[in-house]
């Protein structure tokens, strides 16, 4: 379009930073006092107080459920509990050859074909399948780490919840409750987070009217980079490598940081585009994982954390993001290392579909425009004259 | 970000009309003179001149190949024409209970198990990936065909071209060989087309540094929307119910367009965000409709085609585009119409490929703002206290 004069209204923002791509009744940021708000409640009251089953139902159905109403939900989500068959009957050899996240987007789009309501995005069919994909969420990442370790992974429990029933299908074992409600609020803490990448992809995706699974599969696809849900991992994996490097590890954390740090490089887990002061979500993450790691009688990983946060912000100022201390709270909760992304999406799955519902409720097609940065004037020569 | 006054710079366009969310040196469009350019070259030289092998290796490597660069990558597609064992093992079962694009964002995930460079963003791997997912795409198109109907895929003639190899592969008879030209010139026509939302969703998803797997299945989903690459099924299935109404079919494409633009509805198949003239890629996509239609010996569609072109033009001023003319192309092509949307796919993944290079070459992670359009300052009350 860069010849096209008619172009007046043009804004042009490298990664799209401070352009408004769509309008939300779900989230709100305000960046600058370091709040996060869903549906107007402010995530301080909300962490600790709420539990995911009711954040989803805010996000999916638009406001607080009652008794009843929860209730219900919670029937929906205990039903949706389980794989489709055809996920199911694929799902050893995509335990066997996919990893994480590879196999969760493969599981999601297989999942369609056991959907009943697949291809509609009538609204009463999209709240049914975001109830559904919220619920199996969790189940597909247990049965992926049951399959790959040749295990049955564990019948849920209708009794529990769904940060709960995630602990004892992966690990088999009933989980203390005090973990299962650590869990919970970090599921309620990543639910949403207004226009994120992978939110933004599910929104693209969803204003062609495509329906839901494909918007949640563009979602998980777009999740699994390193610089989106790919973080936590990292930050566990280079915390993991500081401490192996042997020494005392709290100085092997300032060593290795401050040298990272001057020779220009990124330190995983450290500062957003949106927040210029801390995370409101990095502060509970923080408590939980103290918490978790005097529970657990090695506190290592967190004094190495708390240490980096240290020299991060003495250097540059700045701020530990959602996914530095949920590194070491899903480590002390027994989570393998590379489910991290995968967990971050169970949670997210209650923001994704909300935003795919409200995207289809009000759809326009998302086509920007781009710049031309090419050659110009060029004429083919045709094969034989090359 | 709304209470945000720090938000100088914000843009705000729904659906990011006119918005510019990236550069790139790919495809560019002068909508006013309705051309469209792949790397400086006009469609109207390429059309009929080059062929879409040249175009994927322009688009994908920069530039025009010279003989021996050409053999080179010819030798790299025909190698990469088969389906990896995951992809394979699970087919049937997809075939049987997946619709066609669905089945391809599940093959294509499925895909990345088999592929050695799957997790790499490297320049060299993005290469290779790129040609493989170009050479695979309409080999899984013919499979799923052929597992749905329960008969074997034909085996690829490695002396054949892409277009050529598909219409092999999907009726198990060798081509004519104009047949495979008309094919492989709508194939040159699709391959990119600047900031489309496929397109889009791909380069959201490659700026996490997400992989080039994961880009290409969002590009999948967001394609097998109605509004974007479902539109030219949804042409052909709109011809054939008027056909079948009964009468004169000319007739009844005049009265039933008229009736339905009076009521406000949408006719797909017309008007384009960015062309405020005609979609030049309609051009040459009504000649070959033409000349197949004439060849076939029953021109009906394109003779209601062009009176629908005529009766949306007098009352609404708008063009065919792209979708338009590809429908009865493809049609009078035997290819069967929910394989139009996937026939797209096969040609738009030399180009999405192409923009996934070209994100993760110079990335920059694209996270627009959202405007909180919500309530504000609820306060939450616990459960046993609403």
């Amino acid at each position: 379009m860069a010849d096209d004069p008619s172009r007046g209204l043009a804004a042009r923002s490298r990664g799209l930073a401070d352009v408004i791509a769509a309008s939300t009744a779900l989230s709100d940021i305000d960046g600058r006092a370091g709040l996060l708000f869903y549906r107007g409640y402010d995530i301080n009251e909300l962490a600790g107080n709420s539990n995911f089953e009711e954040i989803a139902f805010l996000l999916q159905r638009g406001s607080v459920p009652g008794r009843d109403q929860l209730d219900e939900y919670r029937a929906e989500l205990a039903a949706g509990r389980q794989l489709g068959a055809l996920a199911a009957a694929d799902l050893p050899g995509i335990a066997r050859h996919q990893r994480p996240m590879e196999a969760l987007r493969s599981l999601v789009s297989l999942g369609s074909a056991d959907d009943p309501d697949a291809q509609s995005n009538d609204p009463q069919a999209n709240l049914g399948k975001a109830a559904r994909l919220t619920a199996q969420q969790p189940v597909l990442i247990a049965a992926y780490h049951a399959a790959r370790l040749g295990r049955e992974v564990p019948q849920p429990d209708p009794g529990l919840g769904t940060a709960a029933n995630f602990l004892l299908q992966l690990s088999g074992e009933r989980p203390q409750p005090r973990a299962a409600e650590i869990l919970d609020t970090c599921l309620v803490l990543h639910a949403d987070h207004t226009m994120n990448a992978s939110t933004f992809a599910a929104r693209v995706c969803a204003a062609t009217l495509a329906d839901m699974h494909s918007a949640v599969v563009a979602a998980l696809g777009t999740l699994s980079g390193p610089l989106h849900g790919g973080a936590n991992e990292q930050v566990m994996r280079g915390l993991e490598a500081i401490r192996e490097s042997g020494g005392d590890p709290l100085e092997a954390v300032s060593r290795q940081v401050s040298r990272r740090l001057a020779q220009g490089e990124k330190i995983m887990g450290f500062g957003h585009r949106v927040y210029k002061t801390e995370d409101p979500r990095a502060a509970h993450l923080r408590r939980m994982s103290a918490e978790l790691a005097t529970a657990s009688g090695d506190d290592t990983y967190y004094r190495m954390s708390r240490r980096m946060e240290e020299v991060v912000f003495a250097e540059k100022g700045l701020y530990p993001n959602v996914d530095f201390f949920a590194a070491t709270v899903y480590h002390y909760l027994g989570i393998p290392t590379d489910l991290f992304t995968p967990v971050f999406s169970a949670s997210r799955m209650a923001g994704w579909t909300a935003h795919i519902i409200e995207q289809h409720a009000d759809n326009r097609l998302i086509r920007p425009d781009s710049e031309y940065i090419g050659e110009r004037g060029l004429h083919w020569v045709p094969f034989d004259a090359r």
